[in-house]
């Protein structure tokens, strides 16, 4: 990328680290045989494969055995939807992969705080008796808020317990999509305590269209793509060894160093922070002040016309998002604004800034002189 | 790949052609950004991405808004296959994708001659009232026999005409997977008459996992994965630009030397052929004698067993499959070759040998005089 421009959009996507994509060159031409080939070389790669996915497994505390190989979160989401029958329980902030996936069975969205924080509470008054998955992203793309995943899962294990007790046979499972932690917060299922997790390797400086669903043996998945028997029978099709293999560098990294660049990016964010609010005393910040992404601001400038401000900071090479990046949300207002109860006259001035390891204090110190001009200029105009 | 080696295995999966690697570098890193960001930079990579589906589409003379790309052969197969209700008629012969699909639904699957084909009037036979969808893939991934789609699609025609004046209204499709043809023979969707196709990058020197349905515009789909909304809303999930870019480079390039190439590998399959059966007279070739793959040779020798040949072919350098190289497929009998009516003892003794660019006259050559010493001495084992 042009070093002249400054990217702050790392929540849409992220450059393929150069690490991974040299772990994956080999794979394209030199070990391209098909990994169900029996022929020794063939067999390496099958080995290759399944040791990449050893190590996606190690990354999050999981087993190998209960990884399948998707070809993006989206894709995770729908295969652990598919796998249930009864009522879904899921917030009135996840990812439009999450909400369209719940929209095909009977769900309950719980609300959330002003900050974006699901009260476990809530989500234990929304469990009927077939409600059988529970699904809550670990942190909120928008706003960057990081849910209670510990609390949930006493919820979704204390009815578990109630139902077995009962002798009820229904199952009830606990999901997080947790693409948008890696490399900043903890991602251990042991210690969040789900059942199943979804993690996207194109977030986290992997390949695009790679993706995992981690569901541990006592979730009974049911394959929405079905041929040659590959990933267990739950996911057929030739394996994407080169994408699994830099996924696989690219968790080890992002889980390797998780702790100094949270550190980093909390510094680098919370300079951007206050120097606008410095600057507009009236700007709204969202999403949880602590229990937030240490990498994410979002940030509201009540009158402005925030696609007008995207293009006007485009042109000073400065690259931010207004909202989700995904393609259903483009021209209507954040459902995600919507439910932290946003007024549209704020959330329509919204900027979605996130930092990332294209970040640093240089990019940091250029985007606050920027912003700050830009952002008067529209005041200005907007007032005029 | 190592110069010595001999690879015959061009069905099973191909290298990534140099220049189709070339066309996605930059996607990786310098052009990692989201499709769906707002700024120019991604807006960029949208229009890129479009131009690639254009020229896909071009490729097969169809239209850039008729395709949806998924992430590999199975899928484009289980999305057509999702999208309708009723029977389906397909062929005993097909890939275990195209036969799990079917699975879901009610089917008839058509017998083949002894040399593979579909005769289209067992087609006209086996389509009822209800049957809402024909898939026939254009030519054998075990045989390489290539199907009379053209006479099939008549059958087609003629009971969608038939449904039409009747005042009918359920719909009637015509799908084929033709990865295995791509670079060898014609996949003009217009002059194959079918409604629906399915093309595998990694079968044509593209990347893996990428793959799309084309299906024209009477064809109504219905998602597979839902979430944001990409490709029309039939295939929800950040778009993989770097992935379509080196899959329009790979197919274009298979259209463009089609006919040069398929002449060269005919004429090497023909010599690998005929010296094959001058040294083992007995030997028994499958598939149809003209209507066949260009780069395609199965050959049967009777008695021997094709996995130790397989191996004992490796130890000299020499990579060649037994039957199909699918996971569902590993220790049980090719239910191809069971439904041409080849003998047990003839179909455990099969090789199949795939030409593609790997492979040169200095190639074959050697494989001749290395297949046949390999297989005189299975013969004297198996005889002694």
């Amino acid at each position: 990328m042009d070093s002249e421009l400054i990217y702050l959009d790392h929540a849409a996507a992220t450059p393929l680290d150069e690490r991974a994509l040299a772990a994956m060159t080999r794979y394209f031409s030199d070990a391209f045989y098909n990994p169900s080939s029996p022929y020794a070389l063939a067999v390496d790669v099958r080995r290759d494969y399944e040791e990449a996915k050893h190590i996606l497994a190690m990354c999050i505390g999981g087993k190998a055995d209960d990884i399948t190989i998707t070809a993006g979160a989206t894709e995770s989401i729908n295969l652990m939807f598919a796998s249930i029958r009864g009522h879904v329980v899921t917030s009135a902030i996840e990812h439009h992969a999450v909400l369209a996936a719940a929209a095909k069975h009977e769900s309950t969205l719980v609300p959330v705080s002003s900050k974006g924080i699901v009260d476990p509470a809530s989500v234990a008054d929304a469990i009927r008796p077939d409600t059988q998955l529970v699904s809550i992203a670990l942190a909120n793309n928008e706003i960057g808020t990081i849910q209670p995943l510990r609390e949930i899962a006493e919820v979704v294990h204390k009815e578990r317990q109630r139902r077995f007790e009962a002798g009820d046979e229904t199952p009830l499972y606990f999901h997080t999509d947790a693409s948008q932690g890696v490399g900043q917060i903890d991602v251990n299922v042991a210690r969040l305590g789900v059942d199943a997790m979804t993690i996207n390797a194109a977030k986290i400086y992997g390949p695009k269209q790679v993706a995992f669903l981690w569901a541990q043996h006592t979730v009974r998945l049911q394959p929405l793509v079905v041929g040659g028997g590959q990933e267990r029978g739950l996911r057929s099709g030739t394996e994407n060894v080169a994408g699994v293999v830099g996924f696989a560098t690219a968790l080890q990294l992002g889980v390797d160093h998780k702790n100094s660049e949270a550190k980093r990016l909390a510094r680098l964010r919370d300079t951007l922070q206050s120097e606008l609010l410095k600057a507009f005393p009236d700007a709204v910040v969202s999403g949880h002040p602590k229990k937030r992404l240490p990498g994410h601001l979002h940030v509201s400038f009540a009158g402005i016309d925030a696609e007008r401000l995207v293009f006007a900071l485009e042109t000073r090479g400065v690259m931010v998002a207004t909202g989700s990046a995904c393609a259903a949300n483009k021209g209507t207002r954040s459902h995600v604004l919507t439910a932290i109860g946003l007024e549209p006259l704020v959330a329509d001035g919204s900027l979605r800034l996130t930092l990332g390891r294209l970040t640093n204090e240089q990019t940091i110190s250029r985007a606050v002189v920027i912003l700050i001009e830009v952002i008067t200029n529209e005041m200005n105009r907007s007032r005029g």
